[in-house]
């Protein structure tokens, strides 16, 4: 087929819709019709993409009549019951929820580590890792197409976005109570101005670091947590890999850092290491220290790669690597790579 | 002796020193005559301690006649010139400098870990850790004690007061220009309003985190991440101790968190794990996700014990706690442990 694929985006006006909209504006005009789709409480709103005012639709069967790729940012339950639904009327659906992502017969794809992995979907779905991984997974995806891995080791630094709008509006909201106070430095001070108004997190982000994001799962670990190890272990065809994450908010809008302890088969060098990620796409290595280069969020937001500094070679285990690792949440951890994806698959329409 | 020993905290006016003055007033009142000595700019001020105006000295050779055991709080270079010189005088000197910690004469002091080491200082000094390690060793010096250590990997959450009055100062500046605005979303922004108004910091705090703490070592590393791993294996007596720590400043005014990915020599439990920091001494285990329970600097600060939560072991390998610690920099990871150390020499004087 010569024509141009028809898009529907779902969850057009969240906060990843948002960052959706804008790289489809941004990228090359792959797309014939692009649908945009959201609750029945947004429809009727018009939003830009490619520079035109397009109508939002509200979610429902025939609204991916004609439809050849779908990408869903909607909550999991949401996915759970639209995406099989959408894939049924022949939808590619490109799902950015957790509903699918651990199904075996459905692919986790990062189009610069596994893209093969996006032509092989039975239920018609293709998952979207979750943000965290994103974040990090194309630098140690590269790393590990040389070394070899072994053992992941990380801790995150996760933005307030990653938690949605509502994240961002309460970080704003609770930096309005402490500022140009001298709040910070006596006990329960933050807590006391901020009162319950924690929005979607347990515990005040203004001024504090908060170690928990997603739900309980078993043994005290987070679901978040959970994802960076069954997510990694998936995009890198390694079921066996060992990883250990500690998730953490921190009060930052946009932009996820992690902290990586990467352990290899074989000895590792800093030189190779640092050649690897200068040249691997997708990547940044922003890395000398002695001229103050290191990424962080602040420079890195709204930009596209994952970016890399920090890069040592573990001083007491020659087949460790430790970097410091920085990617936009809402880019490359949700809505570009859900576009690259989508890009993919556009690719076997437009080939065929 | 049965006298009461004459103190001296010299760099009263810091940071530290005003946080050492507020816990000499809380604690038991070992001392006898509290001098209080500070740089000729802050020579004449007076500070209150034990409910008394005390004049601050001018730092000299004289303010050290008839001291027993002096506290130092200043600078590296500063520590490094009248440490000694007031050894030499019969001091007993608690310096918090780097100035002596790696020094094979110098014992490195944690007192609910290695308190024996105090009793031997040739050169009449007792080093005080830097603020990273002593916010977690306490946790960690603990459960080595049962289990056997053999590799610590750590991340650092980093508060601002670590860098002294002026990295507080330069963190509510930079939130005053930051909150309130939707800075934190493009490319830059938050730099353009910060513009180069960095403090002590090589990239703006607020809305941020800096992968970056102290100055640059050998091969990428930075003189923070090194003091972790010297310091650490000095203080548990393990020279060989595998550590690999990455520390990264956070937008919290006070109290340093980590994350600790901790490997034993055998399998360990959870349970015993538990136990274990229930139980030590200067440690809450404050552990309970299902009730929202785990520490964050907003509910630390201002208190003296290591906090430890999100006690989880590696999922991938048995012989692996996970831990989320956190610690008041200014409290435990600086002035506390001091006066700790200076109260732990002072029972020396008056059990003579």
């Amino acid at each position: 087929m010569s024509r141009k694929p028809t898009l529907a985006v779902v969850g057009a006006t969240g906060a990843v819709g948002t960052v959706m909209l804008q790289i489809l504006s941004q990228h090359a005009d792959i797309w014939g019709e692009i649908r945009l789709v959201a609750s029945p409480r947004s429809a009727g709103r018009k939003l830009a993409v490619r520079g035109e005012q397009v109508e939002v639709l509200a979610l429902s069967e025939d609204v991916f009549d004609g439809v050849d790729v779908a990408m869903f940012d909607v909550p999991d339950e949401v996915a759970a019951q639209w995406a099989p639904l959408a894939a049924s009327k022949g939808v590619v659906v490109v799902d950015n929820s957790a509903a699918f992502r651990l199904d075996p017969d459905v692919p986790l794809v990062v189009p610069e580590v596994n893209p093969h992995a996006a032509r092989v979907r039975p239920r018609g779905i293709v998952a979207n890792p979750n943000c965290t991984t994103l974040s990090m997974i194309v630098a140690v995806g590269a790393l590990h197409a040389e070394f070899g891995l072994r053992e992941l080791i990380v801790s995150s630094y996760q933005a307030v976005s990653g938690a949605g709008r509502d994240g961002v509006e309460t970080l704003r909201r609770q930096l309005k109570l402490v500022t140009g106070t001298e709040l910070g430095t006596s006990p329960g001070d933050v807590r006391r101005a901020v009162g319950d108004d924690t929005g979607p997190f347990p515990e005040p982000v203004a001024l504090n670091v908060v170690p928990w994001a997603g739900s309980l799962r078993e043994d005290g670990w987070s679901s978040e947590e959970m994802k960076v190890r069954d997510e990694s272990r998936k995009i890198l065809g390694l079921p066996g890999l060992r990883v250990a994450a500690t998730c953490v908010r921190v009060p930052v809008i946009t932009t996820h850092s992690l902290t990586v302890h990467a352990r290899f088969e074989d000895e590792v060098t800093v030189d190779r290491a640092r050649e690897i990620l200068a040249t691997a796409p997708g990547v940044v290595l922003f890395d000398n220290p002695a001229a103050g280069e290191f990424p962080t969020p602040a420079d890195v937001v709204g930009t596209d790669p994952t970016w890399v500094g920090r890069v040592r070679r573990a001083l007491d285990d020659p087949t460790a690597l430790e970097l410091f690792v920085c990617g936009d949440n809402l880019r490359k951890g949700a809505a570009l790579n859900t576009a690259q994806i989508a890009e993919l698959v556009a690719g076997e329409f437009t080939a065929g």
